[in-house]
This record gives structure tokens, C-alpha cells and sequence, in this order.
């Protein structure tokens, strides 16, 4: 048995979450955050996750938070659906590695389209982290159509963690002004994982 | 047996693995990249690493990148020496959580201070970055203290390999220009880090 809540706002990185959740059939319940209001920044949620982001995962030991991590706690705690490598080394850390590499690079590159204010007060330098934005999305996305993607999946034959997380990333393209088919590997994988049922059904909160 | 080649840089998050590697008592080679030269960038290097960027591990079966990702790896290929909770998906997460923080959010800030670069092309942008970085360092750090910092470990009196990593990024504060000793746990952390044989040799590269 498990009791686990997921807090999440749509769009956002925590949907990786959730449809890990929904992949691995686990029994789970949705908090929505509403950042329309900020509410990632209330008293309350703050007290969940004093980071004030989401995803946040409130678990039967404690809440846990930042994405990579709790892809791999939803693998191990529900380890017969096989969403990770988890005995094989090797193919373990490719997994990691490409889930490292979308939450410290490209994530992080992403956000300088509509978060800049993170890392400088000036006005025009949020404007000149807007103007690079789109240019290191596709440094990112062409470093994994190149190097991460061996096809169908990131692992090759093995669906992965790294598919949900790429997906996700994947479907920011599109508002930070990149076409996706720029990058064709890239949209065959999101064409991929809009045709399974999990995906289809995590979608809908 | 193994068959392990680190590349690295002295004083860079690629340390991280270097101590990682001395801690499990694991054989491997050494080979530095002159960041002096641009070496991260020259044709040879990038054959090895496309990304331009240390760490990378050559493994009998590849190349391996990303600090959190190849730091989980070592755990797992040298079991017994028990650098990560590998059989406590909670635990294991948390430790996951807090090496995900350290290179999607810290990490990150501490480049703002002289990679700018990579996030806007205009002189004043990387200005204004550079003069928020500090804050940002105090602010994961607080964190850090505050939330991700039981003691005498991260993970309390178990020893892993968030305390590794940890250690190398903090050691970073002082050129930031922030003070250690505003964070007094991490400061008690970072003498206790300095401590361990292991750690000592490790420096020696
Ligand atoms: N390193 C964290 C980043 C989490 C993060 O930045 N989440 C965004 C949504 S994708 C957020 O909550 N933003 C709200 C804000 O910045 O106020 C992770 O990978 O989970
Ligand atoms: N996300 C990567 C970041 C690696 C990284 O940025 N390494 C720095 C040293 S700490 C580097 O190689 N910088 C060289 C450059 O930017 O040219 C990781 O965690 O391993």
C-alpha cells in the first residue's frame, strides 16, 4: 500500500510526476498549485516545500521534492512496472544522466525565458536571458537528438523514466519559440508517448 | 574489476566523483582537463564529452556524464563500500533530492557568476548577474542549513553521497564571496568532510 500526494500545476515540470505515477499504476491523490494566484509561494504551500516550487511529494516518511529525484523514488517503490534500469548500472546512469542534464541545463535554460528575475534584478538583462532562451533550448534539444535519443526510446528499445522527462521538457518548445520539428527525433518521441494510454490519461487533472 | 577514466578539473564539480571514486576504494586514471586552454571545448575533449563540460567518466561500456548522475553510479558499482542507500527508496530520494538541488539550483547560481555567457550575450546582462549571484548562493545555502542538513550528515548519522557533493559546492562560497561561517552547520560539515582520509587524497590530483 502506499499514501502518496502529488503537488503539481499543469504545464510544469511536476507533470513528468505524474505520469510516472500514472505509468507505474500507483494509487495517488493531486494538490493543484495555482501560481496564477502564487499560491507556490503561500505560508501554506511553503510549509510543504520551503523551495516554493513544485513538483512536491508528500509520502508516508516525509515530502520529498526536485523531479530526477522522484522519478527514481516512484521506480523503486513500485519497481515491478520497470520504469527504470535500476539493476543495471550502466543503463541506470544513462537514465540519470539524461534526467540531470533536463533538470540542470535545460530546464534551467527554459527558465531564463520567463523566470530571469531569479538571477538578475535588471530589467534589461531579464530581456537579454529572454532573447538567448530560444537559442540554448535548441543547444539542449540538439545535443539530445544527437546523443540521447537512440530511438524508439532514450534507452533504446527500453521505455524509461527519461521519456517522461523529455516529453515534458519537449512541450515547452513550442512557447519558447522553437519548432519541434527542428528537431525530428525529438517529435517522433513526443508523437510516441501521446499514443499511450498513461500519458493520455495523466493528462487530464 | 573495473576499468574507469575520470575527466576532470581541479576545483570543479567533477571533484565530487573524484572523492567519490577514493571512498569506494575504486582503481581508476585520472586525466585533467586544461581549462586554462579551452581544453573543455577542443575537438579531442568533445569526442569524449559533446557537452564541453566536466565531469566525464569512461566505463567499460561508455562515456558517462552529469556529477548526480555518475556519483549514483559509483554507489552502485562498489555496493559494499554503501555510499548511498541503494535499498531505501526513501532515503535514497532524499539523498537523490538534495544532489538534485545542489546541481539544477546551486550549482547554477554559482555559474551566473562566471558563465554568464551562457545566458545572455550583452556585457551589462552578465554584470547584473554576477552581482546577484551571491544572494543566490546565500539563499541555497540557507536551505541548505536549514532543511537539508540533519547532522553530522545530510542524511543524518549515515554518511552518503550528498555529503560529497555538498562539500565540493561549498567549497566554491568563499570565491563567491560569501562567508561559510553565516552557515554554521555547513562550515561544521565541510571540517568534518576535510576530516576524512579519503577526502585528503582525494585533493592530491
Ligand atoms: N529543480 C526543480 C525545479 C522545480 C521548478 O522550478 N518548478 C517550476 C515549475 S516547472 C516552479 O515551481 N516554478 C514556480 C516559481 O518559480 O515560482 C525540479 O527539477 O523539480
Ligand atoms: N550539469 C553538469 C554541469 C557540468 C559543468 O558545468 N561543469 C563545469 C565545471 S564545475 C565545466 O565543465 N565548465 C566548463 C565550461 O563551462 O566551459 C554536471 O552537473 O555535471
Amino acid at each position: 500500500m502506499s499514501d502518496l500526494t502529488l503537488y503539481l500545476a499543469p504545464g510544469t515540470c511536476a507533470m513528468a510526476v505524474r505520469i510516472a505515477l500514472v505509468e507505474a499504476g500507483a494509487p495517488h491523490r493531486l494538490k493543484l498549485v495555482d501560481f496564477s494566484v502564487a499560491e507556490q509561494r503561500s505560508p501554506a504551500y511553503l510549509a510543504i516545500n520551503p523551495k516554493g516550487r513544485v513538483p512536491a511529494l508528500v509520502t508516508e516518511r516525509g515530502v520529498l521534492t526536485e523531479t530526477p529525484a522522484l522519478l527514481l523514488y516512484v521506480a523503486q517503490r513500485f519497481p515491478a512496472v520497470g520504469l527504470a534500469p535500476l539493476d543495471d548500472p550502466f543503463l541506470l546512469a544513462r537514465m540519470q544522466e539524461v534526467n540531470s542534464f533536463l533538470a540542470s541545463t535545460v530546464h534551467v535554460s527554459h527558465a531564463h525565458g520567463r523566470r530571469g528575475s531569479r538571477w538578475a534584478d535588471d530589467e534589461q538583462a531579464i530581456a537579454a536571458m529572454q532573447a538567448k532562451m530560444p537559442q540554448n533550448m535548441r543547444d539542449g534539444f540538439a545535443e539530445i537528438e544527437h546523443h540521447y535519443l537512440a530511438g524508439p526510446w532514450v534507452l533504446g528499445d527500453r521505455f524509461s523514466l527519461a521519456d517522461i522527462y523529455l516529453y515534458v521538457v519537449a512541450s515547452w518548445l513550442k512557447s519558447d519559440g522553437v519548432a519541434i520539428d527542428e528537431f525530428p527525433k525529438v517529435a517522433a518521441h513526443t508523437a510516441r508517448m501521446l499514443a499511450r494510454p498513461a500519458v493520455q490519461q495523466a493528462l487530464i487533472i
